[in-house]
């Protein structure tokens, strides 16, 4: 009697943990997420979590939404960057603003990276936050994705939602910890993956609090304070959460450093990989990407047993309005 | 029997209230919080903010627990430097190093805050995050403060303990916003307050990633990354919240920006600033005190009509030993 039931438990917990993950294949990758969640969560077992320490961090470019053909973010700052021109006749001489304009990829290839972020930092400041955001909302409103003509918040990945509410249904705290900005996610993430502001961890240009007509506001500065791309990324979640992951994900070399500090916890954890390998629904792409490069990490994986999620084999949806 | 209905659940709530909040004396200070507490939260109050919405930031030093006569964190790093000093042979020749050891008050006036905090920065770095963690547990159990002879924390206010549990009864989230440091806060704030390490906000020296001897660890540099302090708090809450409090509570200067931005809401909102004047059984200073100066912010209170506590006569009790 006791042995059907626990059998009944079992089915009807894995049946649960099916209808929770619909977008995903039977299969390594599925089966071990779902075997550690009940390893975490059930009661008597050996590596059970309490609740308050079931943390689980999500990069986003490339692992909760796409990524190519470039950081959606990077089309908007540069888009903000032409609207400023206008008030900044000293560009006219600058040179990476010049291969901007003219899309001269040689030449952007020529001046590296320094210049053209200085650019986007300048292009990106002087107004308040709250004007910002309004921007990036008007543009997230009116933007399309140059491939799937669709705004780009409609290119976040169906299975990854399924695995955030998921965790979530199992006492998990999702965050986001991510390369992009704050500001950028923000206005979207909550409903896009019922991530709320206080848990999107991202890169932060500085803002300086100041009085404005009487009235106290902040005001973007043009220089970054804390980049939370690779070994930013554990300090980030040292600084904003305080506590050690024990569940990560993330599809890039970016993301390394989080999901070795995640795998290097005391209990069980774990640590995931999306790779890109279907250029039909998605994109194709890992060692040589010059955007969401996959190649330390993924032999780490390989090393370590981290799962490794291949999109074409393990999802049967990437996108919720793919038929 | 409806109006019945209604006085009776008006009574309930008020006793409600008045047993969420047993050592607040009747008053204004005490009614001005049940009122705001009502009307954000009842449904179909002009003023009702959604759940999602409800933040509530404290100020630590000063406002939920005692700040004399030496910031409690600053009497800590203090220890870390003599701690140090062995490994710092070079701090023979340093007339900061100098006059704190000889306790040269003189001297210490004289050189100004830069000479201290740059001692301070690196007699409390070189470690990993994990290694502070366990110096700061093991101090905080040994140390006493001079004048109570007590753990430092338990010098941690009842009323204000009581107001924390009062606001997340009706769906407040709460978060510390302190000048000091989150690595010193975390590890008791959340038997202390109930406020876990996420929603400690605080300053920050810069950490680093790196191997060491095989496995991911944070190591802490002898520089700041951040001030949360005056300006700096309401940037800190942007960068951590990304949401605008509803309610902020503080003691001194320090907080004025944090109120500031606070009152500017596009709402209704609970402004606070507790005064220290009862030197019998905690301490009494403000204007012209060197630890959690009130002056601006006080004349701005009074101006403005923020809620403004008398330790003497708002609270029964102030610390949760007292007979």
């Amino acid at each position: 009697m006791r042995l059907f039931a626990a059998v009944l438990v079992f089915a009807l917990s894995s049946s649960a943990a099916a209808q929770a993950l619909p977008s995903w294949n039977e299969g390594a990758a599925k089966q071990g997420i779902v075997e550690f969640v009940k390893a975490v969560t059930e009661k008597g077992s050996k590596d059970f979590v309490p609740r308050a320490e079931r943390v689980a961090t999500f990069d986003n470019d490339g692992t909760l939404w796409a990524e190519q053909p470039l950081y959606f973010q990077f089309v908007f700052a540069l888009d903000q960057v032409k609207a400023a021109a206008p008030k900044h006749s000293e560009w006219k001489d600058n040179a990476a603003f010049q291969a901007l304009t003219n899309q001269d990829k040689e030449a952007l290839a020529k001046l590296g990276h320094k210049p053209i972020l200085e650019l986007i930092a300048v292009g990106n400041s002087g107004m308040t936050v709250g004007e910002y955001d309004h921007t990036i909302r008007e543009w997230l409103a009116k933007a399309r994705h140059p491939r799937f003509k669709r705004p780009y918040t409609d290119l976040t990945y169906q299975p990854m939602k399924e695995l955030l509410a998921y965790l979530r249904a199992n006492g998990f705290k999702t965050y986001i910890v991510s390369g992009g900005s704050v500001e950028f996610m923000r206005p979207w993430a909550e409903k896009a993956y019922g991530i709320p502001p206080e848990q999107v961890i991202g890169s932060q240009q500085e803002v300086k609090f100041e009085m404005k007509d009487g009235k106290p506001v902040l005001t973007r500065e043009p220089k970054f304070a804390f980049i939370d791309d690779g070994p930013g990324k554990p300090v980030g979640i040292y600084r904003s959460i305080g506590r050690r992951p024990i569940a990560a994900f993330g599809n890039s070399d970016g993301d390394l450093q989080m999901l070795q500090v995640t795998a290097a916890g005391p209990g069980r954890s774990l640590v995931l990989i999306v790779h890109h390998d279907d250029a039909e629904r998605e994109f194709a792409y890992d060692r040589e990407s010059h955007i969401g490069k996959l190649d330390k990490a993924w032999d780490e994986a390989k090393a370590k047993g981290w799962i490794v999620v291949s999109m074409k084999n393990d999802w049967k949806k990437i996108f919720s309005f793919e038929k």
